[in-house]
């Protein structure tokens, strides 16, 4: 860690603040420069400093040097975490391919999206039951019931189901409906939710918060993982700039960045990203060659009739058609789908 | 609503769309343009439209018309709605001054900024109890025992409490200890959260979130309202933008904006927009000047010792200061502080 | 076009604009709804109603449309613009790799770097000599001199040569030395440098603005074409947002939205989007992926002793490593390099 | 500055920067802790560093400590500058309001804004004749004949004029006609017309970039008081953000922070940040009490008609009614209008 002192910074400000770095046990460097002082600070907890001396008296910036993330970080576990579950490997060689409609709606349209999932080769069912829309006026999703028909679709067709928690009161009903708990944008720095996901030890599915940096998203994670849960997937689903003609700006850098500085696996969201179908194809294939280890896509039976996000939504034809392209683009990159 | 037909879409495709909206009880209005075709829809609910139709054969787009807001927008009510507790009144006259800590850190350290924010003129005492923080690493409150010490000086010195909720199971608990239960930015769209203070009627400060719209932090009070409840005061805090000086970008024309699309109070919280404990005088007086209806202020007894926020908390010489400011400002205005 | 009429306009002004559209030529379409009028207006030339009332009485709101750009725009030019240079096709099935350093520092550097560029298999050979940067205590470029080292290195490899012009007294220059002329970000609405260059007809790759959406691109492509140059390469190079991890952020959407809405030929600049090495390999696969017709790739044979951009710049061995990959991405799609 | 190893440095690359530095003729203070190494540099010119050694093996980041705008510091210039021209003073006690339409349209329309200004005690006129829009198909004003009826009203009126110059080759003519030559948020980073203007001598108004940095801005001011002029105007205009209500989100964190990190007068244009005229009010007034030394605000005689941004222009009526509420905060403020 540097603190950097002002100009302005008296003898005197300096000496207080190396007095109060080493009150909390940790080494000083300072290094007079012609204008400014800056501090080196060593030593193992350095939180204390950062959350306390902000404001001391001559002190202009605090810079940290280490990572604020260690579980979420590649640099204290170099190795890829892989995580498993009825037979599907996330973060390995396989690139693994979650599809499902926006909102669970009735029995036919998930399992017959369902089938077609399974019959494409995706690989997980996704789907919503409780669905968080901004506006209060929409539909909201069918709840429990729609958590059942997830249930019977994955009785059949043996696909794991992923789906959305935006109540930690509901945390026992997720464990045992949904394969994966999906944590949405909204809820990324939802504290309180993220810990009982980190309690139960079950698989999730962090997504990227809107305005939220690379960095902020591991250290989501680490709420999780600091419970002892690493069962985590982040999911990159765009973030919010000033451009309006898409829904969201596909940050695709964010998939290679946190491909090196961390060990949990990325998945896209190209759906809510783009939130237009005809770019929903490009923009997978495009995740896939940067690296993402699976995708997240809105499919539906009839996107003309679907409840909710039926214009990012692909039709069956046009999903089969993107896994054709998918296997293309994986085998060229040394991986499968 | 008017839907906008692609250029191609077919004449049966546009058909299509005027049997299907006109299905759902709506008028229809197309005018046949030289490029393309748009589709004039006038009815009472057009959410299915929206929510079903934007991925229809031939739809290019659908453009709303109205404010998707209705208990929160000014064109339903007029009148500024002015919100009364413990003989404060927030949307009225006066401007409202809110100041205290970050975090709660003890009871003599709550009751002495209690006792300088009623001296300088304040009307009610802010104090976190549950910080939600963006690393797990950092001070994350004094949980319940901030709640009761914050109730201390609330009886000692009269001034009423806001304080942060994160917890939708803690509901009852802030019933009892706050006068007014604080959203924070990272919960705008906890919708959870949103309704069961909803439904609790209790006095509620909604923080704007950093990549929320004006529209959508006044559909977040919708779902509030919805509930049944309309003590809602909105507050602006900074948005997130590429700028990296101040810690957010403060939005004042958002206050100006939300005074002419909404009745409800808006008050702004100039600390955390700017993160800067030098730059929250010139923003006060700026709000003021804007016409926000009470300001949200970051102080501490001793700033380079508080656990959270130090560099943007102001010691207590400053915050009489500014006080002092404010009055001129609010007075030059036509206002009282 | 559709003019919206505020919810509290009277009857005599909507009747007032009502007028004043048909002064303009233009026929109008009322549709009285329940809560607001609003009014279609058909007709050829619809500018002046957008400049002239958007601040008549009444009304609230102008929603264009038609998209604003004419020329540029695939809906009057269906087929892809293919530009030929010197033997390359770029915006055809092969994807063009544009490839040197930041900056032109030597005939040494450039004539090595040409060499590799054509080894490897790229097509054009990228160099600045007048280099726009942030800084005034930055390196700006060799100026002119840099302008002939680059024509050398043409000379010897027989690659085209890309450089970037910042001002519009030097466009002769520039037509005499470069067989691409670049405007970059900086410069994307320097409509006095863009009507220049509309008016020589020279090739141009046009840098997207790092605040600028697609359609102020393709609004600036506008300005070129306009002079009856459409020799126009359009090339995105990353956003402003508030990541801070890179140094933008690459829009790869943007790719693939701007296939749809143009003809024109579009290329990547990873470099400049990520500023950082190690992500400029994956990013590049990502945008081939995407569908982008080129790249342009900052390359030094030592990037440790570049004179600018050293961070992002790949090194030799980086360089042609990627080619690999590429041409393997490419052959996915159905494309070569 | 500080340079950054990464973890996994050797010892080797440590050394092999710490010699490349000292080469440079710059101390070096390597601090070794337990995960990283960072060096302090200390010595005058570090530009060489930053510019070459970001590749360098083994370097993660190199962190300036120093600002790198040097003339344009208040670190460097303690003192307001205030700039003088025909009677007016811009920095000093009193806030300046420059006033007057988007483009100059006519003799009249140019005359009668004139009187209207100096009737209601604004200082400065301003008018655009050359007009950079996005679209090529928008009023590009009238050129030379716009800059002559400004003079003319000028002439009659006793205003300083100020009037934006789009590009180089134009230099003599905007010093012949223009007291203050503006430079647009689109030209803020065109370097050409930058050093050109510092050449001249000539008082500029510099407004900031839609995606550029407070930082940014006072790089670009650097880039003319280099070249010896130190009569810069600052203006803050409004960022690009995700908010789409206002045209762009006006940044008045910036205005204060400005005023500490430079001794330029700065001044703020609530037209073009907000785009709406019934917000222009009240960003005016937050404006000056956040410290702005003056406003440049779009007026019209009859915004219905205008030819260029009518939405966000006043009328006559509401331009006196401000000036008179600006009068108000600017006396609670200690200053006069």
């Amino acid at each position: 860690m540097i603190v950097v002192m002002s100009q302005e910074a008296s003898r005197d400000q300096v000496e207080a603040v190396l007095r109060k770095i080493e009150e909390f046990g940790l080494q000083t460097h300072p290094i007079y420069g012609v204008q400014k002082t800056v501090i080196g600070v060593i030593g193992d907890d350095k939180t204390k400093v950062v959350e306390t001396m902000a404001g001391y008296p001559g002190v202009e910036q605090i810079i940290p040097i280490l990572k604020p993330y260690k579980f979420a970080s590649r640099e204290t576990h170099p190795q890829d975490t892989v995580i498993e579950l009825s037979g599907v490997r996330i973060g390995g060689d396989k690139v693994v391919v979650m599809a499902g409609p926006c909102a669970v709606e009735s029995p036919e349209q998930i399992l017959n999206t369902a089938r077609l999932v399974k019959l494409s080769g995706g690989s997980i069912l996704r789907g919503g039951a409780y669905k968080p829309r901004t506006s209060p006026y929409s539909f909201q999703g069918l709840g429990e019931e729609g958590l059942r028909y997830l249930a019977e679709a994955r009785e059949e067709t043996g696909l794991p189901v992923v789906t959305e928690i935006t109540d930690p009161r509901k945390i026992d009903l997720f464990c045992e409906y949904a394969d994966i708990i999906q944590v949405g944008a909204r809820n990324m720095q939802n504290f309180v939710l993220l810990t009982e996901i980190g309690r139960s030890g079950h698989p999730v599915l962090l997504k990227r918060g809107p305005s939220s940096k690379i960095e902020d998203l591991l250290l989501a994670a680490e709420y999780i993982i600091k419970e002892g849960n690493r069962n985590i997937i982040l999911c990159e689903r765009g973030i919010s700039t000033f451009e309006t003609y898409t829904r969201n700006t596909l940050d695709l850098s964010a998939v290679a960045a946190i491909k090196k500085l961390s060990h949990l696996p990325v998945v896209v969201d190209p759906s809510h990203s783009v939130g237009i179908a005809n770019l929903v194809t490009p923009m997978s294939m495009a995740a896939v060659a940067a690296g993402a280890d699976g995708l997240i896509v809105e499919i539906h039976p009839n996107p003309n009739a679907a409840l909710c996000d039926g214009s990012q939504s692909l039709d069956f034809e046009t999903f089969s058609a993107l896994m054709t392209k998918l296997r293309k683009v994986a085998a060229a990159i040394g991986r499968d789908v």
